[in-house]
């Protein structure tokens, strides 16, 4: 670890440097990083452009050894890295241990993806040389690597969704050369991944732009990779005001390219009736388990509550209000989220119709999020829509509803979501079959008597959902569909095979699965 | 044929009112058009709103048969329909007689694509609930109509790419109701596709909001589809200013909206020197072909010649210059398309270096597009961005490159494109390849030895390319991968069968193909 900006193969020295800070104790971390700047994007961007002609179609089976080369030399950076990571974000041990474990699971399952070949969806139509009235050409289809992508990594998966998280692995496993701004609060956990990444890629001989890292705290950063011509896609998770600049810079280029932002959700639970007749108190528990779970520092944390008001309700937030009045405060990633978190809830509690239901503990040390559940009525966050927006931490808002009708308006006017939970029991069944189709066009994920946290990292994951959770609904950014993001289909028509991809030639060389006149082979 | 415009199942009476011309004489045309206004574009997208539940999930079955409905209603509709069409846009019989058979086609095609049920992409992971050290749940996936689509038809194929087009096909099959914008050049074609919408509409027994014309000239009415806050996604095919204002209102929105727009296209066609020097003459006579069908008004219209200069290209000039000045001046579909074809090739005339090879015969009649060849050297084409751009019919410039390298910096110059073709021998080849990887990067297709007018309705057809060919190289706008745009993933985590969509049911009462663990079943 120095330090450095790491530029395909080559490594710079800053001349501005920053620290992180150990969120646990409010230090300032000794070691320096460099600030990267718009030279050393412009830099990057050139040496991934150059990359691109090669690693794009370079055969999915060295994709694949890479991505898992990539995977060895996560692990084989050894404890020290899970020691940075619990320095740089207060993140316990055991669940940086998992969230590696997560890494290179996602590193493996995309290996597989990629040597399996469907990606590439290769069609054929055969050439028609005796139609009439016009005879038809050899039609053949791959689809391509968009181009070189920027990522954005997030604070609270310094693993999984930071310098090899889902964002890099699928735009690598599309053929993409990545070019990654380091997230400031946690500079040497990044180092050592994308070290890790460096080293894999000088293994395998793949050219030294397929990858770069670059560190740095300023806006200025992100905004030159972003607007960079070369730059063909940007993935994000962050916040919403971050999400929507770098999608307003990337609209106001020459040519504009996609964002693939993931920004804010409050993720509706609803305690249909049955259900919280039935278990009201156990439901009040477990919500506040899921609430408080890393100090709530995911997004597809529990921030909003719907339930028909009545007797049931009561023995629900008597259930999660002890809970929670025994919940520790737990150490946020920053001192900036945590302030931001400060601010959000009392700013909360101050609306109209806002009633808080409890907190959580007091923490001993800085930076501790301090859990909180409000109450407000259905009426009152109708007219409201500051209520329906994301508090990043372990802060949740129950909504009384009159009723089923009244329930529904709530959900009809809430904003895109990531997920939506139906806490239900067979008798509930009508009432979310009615809801159904509405939670279908709001959310990317539904789920029923579960807790929204917890991504699988699987094939059928969506990990995405109408803006404002994402900038593009159309995609996930966990899971095997995640690889759709970076790729754009190119056909070819008449095309000799010397002059083919090998993915579409005659003799199909990659023995890939191929859907020819539009039947899967 | 009343000139109404249709909303739903009603018909409503405009207080404006608009009139097409016949191009080949110049006059209008008696029929009067009302013009849909703001307040129709209202009730239309929440009648569309409306129909969108039931509508995105009809069985597929039903969904191709209404498809299939629309292919014979329009079959039904008679000579009347290719009459108005002649009339409207001064393309002859065999060529709309042609296009009708194109429209119906790709209807058909769409039928067996939604009833073969892959565009769905049903994914299921079944539940590990003795995964240590966490359980996983039952995970499954389905692709989802986005949400009522609003479509812009092209004048320049008032059926293929209009009303019962491609986009309003593809958007019809992924379960989106669709807000047509009818084109005001060919209101009467127009409005006979809609009620053969309609009817099967009605004939099948969906909600009437699957389906509403909106006639009308006003830059207003688009506006105002594209701005609707229930609208989900736009399909347009026409002009740069106009594509790019779509996409800037989408961007606008509270929730911003894909826009599938298809702008403009030069259309590189590399005359290779093996080739050239081979069949300099039969190549220039046949690019004349493809360059004066159809007046040039095709999208795909081989705008740039690139060559590497030498005596074979006056060869070829000699030739196309004879066949030019032999070919007749066709209508243009407008005469603002006429008259800004005109004032295009004027321009050009004009530009710095630029040089008239040729023109065709001069029309008889208004509206007449004389057809125009030029040369231009590599240097000044490099150097002026201007000759880089689209003029929408018979013309076309030559440019001569020194060489290998400076034919590739031209390419590396373009904007992207929907195709780019090679006239090339198998001597060739090392430079074709070459040139190849510049070329995936730049186009959407990529053809040898033929012409790239003529776009074939299939599975492996990718009709579309990076900025500014289109607003989304991600997708095409041509063949049933189209149905991708208008599709998004949604996931269902745990939930019973009698809540789930039937495609990922535990039964599968459809039959469909799905995903299971990632393997296709």
């Amino acid at each position: 670890m120095t330090g450095r900006i790491l530029i395909g193969g080559k490594e710079v020295e800053g001349s501005h440097f920053f620290q992180a800070t150990d969120p646990a104790t409010g230090t300032v971390i000794d070691s320096l990083f460099a600030e990267a700047t718009p030279v050393h994007a412009d830099a990057a961007c050139a040496l991934a452009d150059e990359a691109f002609d090669i690693y794009a179609l370079t055969p999915p089976e060295r994709i694949a050894v890479f991505l898992e080369e990539i995977a060895g030399a996560i692990i084989a950076i050894g404890d020290v890295l899970i020691e940075k990571a619990m320095q740089e974000t207060g993140l316990p041990r055991a669940r940086l241990e998992g969230e590696r474990g997560r890494t290179v699971g996602q590193l493996r399952l995309f290996a597989g993806l990629v040597r399996q070949g469907e990606w590439l969806d290769a069609r054929i139509d055969p050439a028609m040389p005796e139609r009439l009235p016009m005879p038809r050409g050899d039609l053949r289809s791959r689809r391509f690597a968009v181009g070189p992508v920027v990522v954005f990594g997030a604070s609270n998966f310094p693993l999984a969704f930071s310098v090899a998280g889902g964002d890099t692995v699928a735009a690598l496993a599309a053929g993409c050369p990545v070019v990654f701004k380091g997230h400031p609060a946690h500079p040497a956990t990044g180092e050592l991944v994308a070290r890790a990444i460096r080293s894999a890629v000088a293994k395998c001989g793949l050219p030294e732009g397929v990858f770069s890292y670059l560190p740095g705290t300023s806006h200025e950063l992100g905004a030159a990779l972003v607007a960079d011509s070369r730059v063909k896609a940007v993935g994000f998770t962050g916040s919403r005001s971050g999400g929507l600049a770098l999608m307003r810079i990337a609209a106001a280029r020459a040519e504009p390219i996609p964002v693939y932002a993931e920004m804010s959700a409050v993720n509706p639970v609803l305690l249909l009736p049955a259900m919280l007749a039935s278990e009201a108190e156990l439901l009040g528990k477990a919500f506040v388990g899921s609430l408080t779970m890393g100090a709530g520092q995911f997004c597809t944390n529990p921030g909003l509550l719907l339930a028909i008001d009545g007797p049931d309700v009561d023995r629900f937030i008597a259930a999660a209000t002890d809970a929670l009045a025994q919940s520790d405060a737990i150490t946020m990633l920053t001192p900036s989220i945590h302030e931001a978190y400060c601010t959000g809830v009392e700013a909360l509690a101050s609306q109209s119709g806002v009633r808080l239901l409890a907190r959580g503990r007091v923490g001993e040390g800085p930076n501790r999020g301090q859990a909180a559940l409000f109450e407000t009525s259905a009426a009152d966050f109708m007219a409201n829509p500051a209520l329906g927006h994301e508090i990043f931490g372990s802060c949740s808002l129950l909504v009384r509803c009159a009723d089923a009708e009244e329930l529904r308006q709530v959900l009809a006017g809430l904003e895109g979501q990531l997920t939506a939970t139906l806490h239900m029991t067979t008798e509930d069944e009508p009432l979310a079959g009615a809801l159904m189709p509405l939670l279908v066009r709001k959310v990317g994920r539904i789920l029923a008597n579960g807790w929204p946290t917890g991504v699988e990292v699987c094939h059928a994951m969506v990990h995405g959902g109408p803006f404002p959770a994402t900038t593009d609904g159309r995609s996930t950014s966990v899971g095997t569909m995640a690889i759709e993001r970076f790729l754009r289909p190119v056909c070819f028509q008449d095309i000799a095979d010397g002059l083919l991809p090998a993915a579409i030639r005659r003799d199909n060389p990659l023995g890939l699965p191929r859907r020819i006149d539009g039947i899967r082979q």
